[in-house]
C-alpha cells in the first residue's frame, strides 16, 4: 500500500476497512482525527473509534492544519490514516478558511508523505439537493476534495455495508 | 442463490432484481413485507410492488417481528424475499423497539435460514449529514444493519439504475 | 461508443468523463444543455462547465424539449452529450409537463440517435428519505428515468471521485 482514498457513505465501514489495511503493515501507525468533540454526539462517536484501534496507534488531532500533521506524523509512524477529510474540511468552512489554499496544500502534503498514507472521504453528494446554499457549497467542495485527492493517489476504493470494491488501482 | 444481500437507493431497481434472482428458482416463493400502509403514498407503493409479482407469491407482512416471520415463512416456502430492512428498522425505531435484540435475531435467523433468501436494503448514508438527530440515527443504524448482514450472507450486490454490481461473492 | 448513460453524485466528475469520452471521438460535438440559468448559483455552475469545452462544440439549450433536440442536434453534430436528465426532470415537473410522456419520448430519441450520445443523470436516491413529497416524488421519477436509460444504451458507468465504474457494458 501507498497512497490510499476510500470514500463511502455515513456507517458503511469505511474507517475499519481502512483501519486493517493500515494494521497489516508492520511498525507504528499514525491516526490523524480531523473530528472535535464539540458535543456528546461527536464524542460518543470519536470514542467509539478510538476504543477500536489498539497500541500500536498514536493518534494526533488535525481539525484545520491537516497537511502539517500529515508532514509531522510522518517522521513519526510507519503509516498514516486521516480520519475523515469532509470534517477537515467542515472545519475549513465553519473556520472561514481558505479552501483552496487548504486543498492545495494537503494535495502536497500526500503526494510528498514518505509513509503509506490512507484517506477517508465521506460521500455526500447522492441524496436530494440541500436546501439551504451552505450545504449546497459543502457539497460540491467535498466532491471536489475527493477528486483530487483521487488524483494523487494509487488506489481509490468505495465502501458499502462494510465491502470494499476498488474505483482505481495503479 | 443461498443468502443475498441487495442494496441501493430509492427507485434503483433494488425489488425487481431481488424479485427476479427468486424466480429464477423452482417452488413456492415467500414475500416478507416490512412495509405498512400508513397513508395513501405507501399504499400506492405497495400496491405497485404487489402487482407486479405474480401467482408463485406467497405475501406476509412483518412490520416488526422479521425474525420470527423469516423462520415461519421458511417451513411454508422455497425460497423468501424480504422487502425491506430499512423500513423494518424504521419500524423498530417508532414502536421504540431495541435496535440490538432486533439486530441480533434478525442475524440469526438469516443465518438459521434453511431455504435461500434475499434481503433488501437501502443506502440511505449517501447524502448531507441531516439537521435531526433521529435521521442521523437512522441512517446509522441502517449502515451498521447493512453491515452486519453483509457478513452473514454469501452475496452482497449494489443495484443502480436497475443493474447489479457485485460486493460479494463466496 | 454508442449510447452510454454516466451517473453519479454532484460533483463526482460526471461531466468531465462524458466530455472526454466525446472527445476522444472525431467531428463536431454537440452539447445539449438542460439547464437554465434563474439565478447566479446556476449561471456560475453554467460558465465552469462552458468554459471547460472547446471549439470542437455546439450548444444547444433544451430545458424541456429533449426529444426534439437530440434528433435536431444529430443531424448538424457526430456525437451528442446532454447535461443532464436529473435538471430535465426537474424542468418537466416544474413546468407541470407529462412526466410519461416525456420519457417516452427521451427513450424514444435516444434508442433512434443516429450519432454517438452520452447522458449523464444524477443519482439523488441514497440520502435520507426528503421530508417533502415533491422531493420524494422527484428522487422516485428520477430513479426511474435512469432505468429507462439504463436499458436502452449500451453502457452505464458510475462516476466517483472523478473514477468510472461500469455497470453495464454490452
Amino acid at each position: 500500500m501507498k497512497r490510499l482514498l476510500v470514500i463511502g457513505g455515513a456507517r458503511s465501514g469505511k474507517s475499519r476497512y481502512a483501519e486493517e489495511r493500515l494494521e497489516a503493515l508492520p511498525g507504528r501507525l499514525g491516526y490523524i482525527a480531523t473530528a472535535q468533540a464539540h458535543d456528546a454526539e461527536m464524542a460518543a462517536r470519536i470514542d467509539l473509534h478510538r476504543g477500536r484501534r489498539g497500541e500500536r496507534w498514536e493518534t494526533c488531532e488535525a481539525p484545520c492544519d491537516l497537511a502539517e500533521a500529515i508532514a509531522r506524523m510522518a517522521g513519526r509512524c510507519d503509516a498514516l490514516l486521516v480520519d475523515c477529510l469532509t470534517l477537515w474540511l467542515s472545519n475549513l468552512m465553519l473556520g472561514a478558511h481558505s479552501l483552496v489554499e487548504g486543498r492545495e496544500g494537503l494535495i502536497e502534503a500526500v503526494a510528498a508523505c514518505p509513509v503509506p498514507i490512507a484517506l477517508i472521504g465521506n460521500e455526500v453528494g447522492l441524496g436530494i439537493v440541500p436546501d439551504n446554499a451552505l450545504a449546497r457549497q459543502f457539497r460540491d467542495e467535498a466532491g471536489l476534495l475527493n477528486q483530487a485527492v483521487a488524483k494523487v493517489v494509487e488506489e481509490v476504493v468505495m465502501v458499502a455495508a462494510g465491502l470494499p470494491l476498488s474505483f482505481k488501482s495503479v
